[in-house]
């Protein structure tokens, strides 16, 4: 549903509403047929899944596997298939560089070429990220370009941003990684008559930096892809009308939370941390987004083990939510992270909704099998926000 | 689906679908635990139940509550998000008034203000609907404008319509209601220069208006807002090429009726009344709507007990319906209206379809908890309609 109409429909009043996203919740049969959150022991969801309506959420669309981008901006309402942030963007947000709106950002490799110029290595060997926190500072503090900024800024291991600031820049440019060994770097290519001056900029910019590491032991040379610009979205706060905060411990859900207007909130890095945040800030703010990586760390990782212990922690926290009694409280995940396949997947997430004005229904567990006959049935997480409002008594009629 | 697409589709035959709206039909749970509908002694409904396919109707959206229209178009087949009908067309279409191609109408309220012009009450005390028709009529017969006229006529106590007919009109023009007490009604303004003429005729009927009754006691001024023309929509009758009756005792579901093109019967206020209708009528139309207020008036008005008798009651028609042997038998709502809200709500509306063409299952009862399992599964309500002519056999196969 557009924004601009649910905008029309929000009222504030003072419940407060609570997302919980534990990342990568939903998961996959491991060896005794039960699912991390089916081989779990979690007796306080469950007697909160019994007091609540239960569903399936699905990220995007059937079969479509989200990236945390996408799997969050949908959780916040926002259609992913519509508000799409870019790559060079998406990391620049993670390692929390404060884009303007005259910042082109693009995601940038460290490798290695022989003596031919050809790549030997895409990814320098994984080098460590203080090695990439040396080239990039050695980089950006040698690259001299009139009437523009050039930052370069390391993310992890190999990875880093470039980011250059300036007026009338264009992102309809090519990459320069040619996704493929034994090859040289690529030029970048404008897309039209527009992007020539930003084309010819980014090459000059490419030789100066691969002049700065090109005796370098580690990595020798650098792809440029993702180009983009700060993505332009309704402000939440603005279209649901609440004080909505954040708080994430790990920089890339602080930076999806700031992109689309949340206030984010000085917090650890662990989930206990974070609850003490939640407390200490509940009086201050209407919506809140908690975060939880645990879970989607294990599942990625393969460990089937670890994400349900990571499960089964979070659940003694329940208690400690529970006190808050927030009017509405929702528990699900951004997207499926199964250990047996040790990555992010497609399979609609387990979802819980409690709120006074629920239907209920006997659950005896909260479960992707109890979720599939939940009330809730089957909903694409983009209509998780109306519902919540909804729920909060935040929203009016539709139509006379 | 776009209705020029299923327009392709439909087929006469002689097979008849009857579309039972139990206004505000799906609740939530009250003190025992159980819904309206499954606190109810409904044995007719459990038995249909029982043969047919269940599921549950979103009328909008998730979360989005429907008022009257929206609630309707869905069930029509109209996509309630894309057809919407102003509040000015509304509220005339809800008293039966004709509204032309060149009817610019406009929702009016009744309202007091003080010596300084300042408003005192935007009701004015909920006056009669007595004194509203006769203030009303006499705005009427006193206002003149060359070449246009200009129509007051009495809703509900303090609200009233006007509407001007004639040529080159504009509905974008502003509300003259400042929706708050203590400032001056509005002057109304023109959103573009086509409008300029539209909005100079409005403030100078609102200042031959405010002259009329600026003695009255009861209500001394007026506001307008909900500036709307009559909505255009493909005619039902066109679309699914079917004889279409609407059978309705409350002027705002025989306005909608009207409003989509169907044959509005002339019937009781009752339920039996509308019964009775139905039964004389049945050999002159393929598709039939029969509404039934009482569920909703009562759900709206908190009171859980009522609600359920009325379901009662309407479960005890439910052999004369049978007895008229419908091919396609639909019963459901336009919306929920759970007692212990008091209102309309967003929740999902039970819903049963009868053919012969259904999958069935042992459903026990007619309940949003049977509902929820049932074949149908959650279906969106614009969607009902092919569903229902599709098991009329009125749609044709949609490629080759």
């Amino acid at each position: 549903m557009d924004l601009s109409i649910i905008n029309q429909l929000t009222q504030t009043n003072s419940s407060k509403i609570l997302l919980c996203v534990l990342d990568g919740l939903g998961g996959l049969p491991g060896k005794n047929g039960k699912t991390e959150l089916e081989d779990a022991l979690t007796p306080n969801l469950d007697k909160l899944a019994n007091l609540s309506d239960l569903g399936l959420s699905i990220p995007i669309e059937r079969g479509i596997t989200p990236g945390s981008g996408p799997g969050h901006l949908a959780l916040f309402g926002y259609d992913p298939l519509e508000y799409q942030i870019g790559r060079g963007a998406l990391e620049a947000v993670g390692v929390e560089f404060k884009l303007t709106d005259h910042d082109l950002a693009a995601r940038g490799n460290f490798c290695t070429v022989n003596e031919n110029g050809n790549i030997t290595d895409r990814r320098a060997g994984r080098i460590s990220t203080e090695i990439c926190q040396l080239l990039t500072k050695k980089i950006e503090s040698s690259i001299k370009v009139d009437n523009y900024e050039v930052f370069v800024r390391p993310v992890k291991e190999h990875r880093f941003i470039l980011i250059i600031r300036g007026k009338n820049l264009s992102d309809k440019i090519s990459e320069t990684d040619p996704q493929i060994i034994g090859e040289p770097t690529k030029e970048c290519k404008p897309f039209n008559n527009d992007s020539v001056p930003t084309a010819n900029m980014v090459n000059d910019i490419l030789k100066q930096a691969t002049n700065v590491i090109k005796n370098e032991k580690h990595a020798n040379a650098l792809t440029l892809r993702g180009w983009s610009f700060k993505p332009s979205m309704p402000i939440f706060e603005n279209t649901w009308k609440v004080r909505a905060a954040a708080i994430a411990g790990y920089p890339m859900y602080r930076g999806l939370a700031k992109i689309v207007g949340m206030n984010v909130l000085q917090t650890g890095s662990t989930i206990d941390d974070e609850i003490k945040t939640l407390e200490e800030n509940w009086n201050n703010y209407d919506f809140f987004f908690l975060h939880y990586k645990t879970t989607d760390t294990y599942g990625e990782d393969g460990n089937f083990e670890e994400k349900k212990l990571a499960i089964e922690y979070y659940d003694k926290l329940i208690p400690k939510i529970n006190a808050l009694k927030p009017d509405v409280l929702i528990i699900t995940g951004d997207h499926s992270s199964p250990a047996t396949m040790a990555s992010h997947s497609w399979h609609p997430v387990p979802l819980l909704l409690s709120s006074p004005y629920t239907r209920k229904n006997i659950h005896r567990t909260f479960s992707e099998n109890e979720c599939r006959t939940g009330n809730l049935g089957m909903i694409y997480a983009k209509n998780l926000m109306t519902l919540a409002f909804a729920h909060a008594g935040k929203l009016t009629k539709y139509g006379a």
